[in-house]
């Protein structure tokens, strides 16, 4: 029996986050069964395709630091400032280094990863992330960045528990196994608590439409990062 | 029989405008009723202390161009973005002209216009909208530019309707009759139908707290304003 | 005999632009003698292709004004700020609605050019010209809008130049002859003293690199703009 | 024998910043002579003009703390965004922290730094900083925060090297060891590493009078600050 949202992350319905991902409807199930995360629960995808993506994700993740900052200046509470500060500190300190460690594994050696030009979609999705940061407030800017964390958390979720995913000799076991681990549920969850807690102080009600607008389009881009730079660099 | 809001001019006690105004109780009244404005209707104001004024005024109204810049980059409508270049090329192309005419029959060259260090008010109410506009999204700024139109169109409007405002003879007539006509009571009008369009979409309601607590440091820093530079420049 | 930048157009060849668009060699080439490009030179361009790239050149417009909105705000003087506040009022003014009537020739009404979604291409461009210009100075923003406006000027010169244009019954005659017109080019040289005039006060000698760096990379997003949209929405 | 910046601190002549400095003159010898630091080398500076500038630093920090998260934002290399957020992360973990200890021991609770609001100096200094660092690039933003951590460091230094400061029973004795110690000292050459290699990489001599001209304001201000709130609040 597979993964269903309402029994086995019920929280993934509810409040504001549980409204965007509704609402986005098949988009949003467009991100999540995308071909390239099929591909990675039955062992199919093609090793190039997935060292183009963590190429790709790796310069996402610097950007997706860059976007934390402009969180931790537009905070308007201590503690906003404080947990906005350690997601930047554990992504420059921490994160990176795992990544460029897991790249390894994959063949990729740092200049691999540095030595690669910004994607198309990669370029579209982050400074849309950072334009909406700088645009709009606080609350806009944790929305658009929220389809990554709620998506891959949601993604991990569903492959670990799915019994159509091959865990023996599937060289992408490691990476569904970390979105579907412990750490990362956690990370999901602390994340919904910052945005709900935005959503009743920022507003969210009053200017719904607005949000999942921002929300539909990051839910879009995140879809076509799957095969970012696929079809040729700029 | 003096001015009074709910009779000469009711919508500035309506809808968003009208619940920060009134909900900044002592604040505005300080403002609006500042011994700077009292000299001005009763012409005792020094000289000097005018002069001083409109050269920080002017400077004022630079920074004010850039925030309305701004409000363009932020607008989220194609009305919106005429709207803000509308007024930002009203005041590079036509405002800072008649101000320098202006300042022309009070003794002040372009010179001294340019020349003067911006003072210690004027760097703090500037750079604090132009921070909350870039913090926030459009309504932030729009709310923090708001007690500029509507306190001198209130201004305007008490000074013109008060018998004790003394008009023959008091040099600073021409600039109550200014703040006081048509002209510039609709510029407010068009900036309150702003505020309120963007006070439904943008959540206003809902944020009231934090729209307040900008509103209000805005007010204070109107009424410090008043004496830019009076107690020496940097 | 076809058009020679040192002797038809030698100021695109001089100063920082010309510097930085010799250096950008091959990509610089690839945007300018873009497929696209050709298709318009001879005829042969399909009209879907050119309908679609219509559209996503409205929708850039929009995004264009938004970052010489952001020019204001950056502007260290009068007549920069003035400069800027030009272009943004002339293209929300005047050069929008021109655009709209130009497409309505090729059968698009307004409601097609505001109800499309934004390409991946298009966002990739704009937000990154965004992301620029809020992140470095006003020098590095206009360096990052110069491809744009150079580009579209040399590639209106050389095909109003070259013989092998098709003139009599060629639909992209309009397009060619307004880039190509007085007009433009008075614009892009206008651009071009912009451009010389920051180069000298902003240093652009001591940090070239960066420069061409995102002269480069706006270079990349622009070729690939021509064809926006082309292998699918988001 | 008191102390020579030739001799005792030759660094802060050099490179950029000690043209800096230097071109302040006047401006440079008011922040650091100030009336408010005498008072604390000899003892007598009243304990509430102390008490209030505590409190008005302790607001200050957090708007720092805003500042070098822009500057993680705008930073061009990994080791760039690092050092800004190891300084946003030790603000916010722990200086703040240990600010408020030290505050305690002059009877002031954690209600009273968070219960005041904002003077006019703070207001002025901090959004001036802050759009400093919108406004222009990641070294306009270093340049305008550097008078702050250099002024602090020579401060610092000169005390703890004039015979003249009283140390036995100084209440302020405290203060000056920790800006006078080997761990702030290690933070200024910190700094100033980071701002010579930004003025490489940047263009700053190509550009040297716009920076001179932030950082004498910035000066200014920190001049100005040493008395914020003390003429009233807003």
């Amino acid at each position: 029996m597979s993964w269903i949202v309402e029994r086995d992350w019920p929280r993934l319905e509810q409040g504001l986050a549980g409204r965007l991902r509704r609402d986005c409807g098949a988009d949003w199930e467009r991100f999540i069964h995308h071909p390239f995360v099929r591909g990675m629960a039955d062992g199919t995808l093609p090793e190039a395709d997935f060292q183009r993506f963590l190429i790709q994700d790796y310069l996402y993740l610097i950007q997706y630091a860059r976007a934390y900052a402009l969180a931790i200046y537009k905070a308007d509470t201590m503690e906003g400032m404080r947990s906005a500060s350690a997601i930047v500190s554990g992504l420059l300190d921490t994160e990176l280094a795992l990544h460029i460690a897991y790249c390894a594994g994959w063949g990729l050696c740092v200049e691999d990863l540095h030595g690669q030009p910004e994607s198309l979609e990669l370029l579209a999705y982050t400074r849309f992330i950072l334009d909406r940061g700088q645009t709009g407030d606080l609350l806009d800017l944790i929305v658009t960045l929220a389809p990554c964390l709620i998506g891959y958390g949601e993604i991990g979720a569903r492959l670990m528990a799915d019994p159509a995913t091959r865990r023996e000799g599937n060289p992408y076991w490691d990476w569904i196994a970390l979105y579907g681990g412990e750490k990362f549920i956690g990370l999901v969850e602390a994340g919904l608590d910052t945005l709900e807690s935005l959503a009743g102080r920022y507003g969210a009600e009053g200017r719904y439409p607005a949000l999942l607008s921002e929300f539909r389009t990051a839910v879009k881009l995140e879809a076509a990062f799957w095969y970012a730079g696929r079809s040729g660099m700029l």
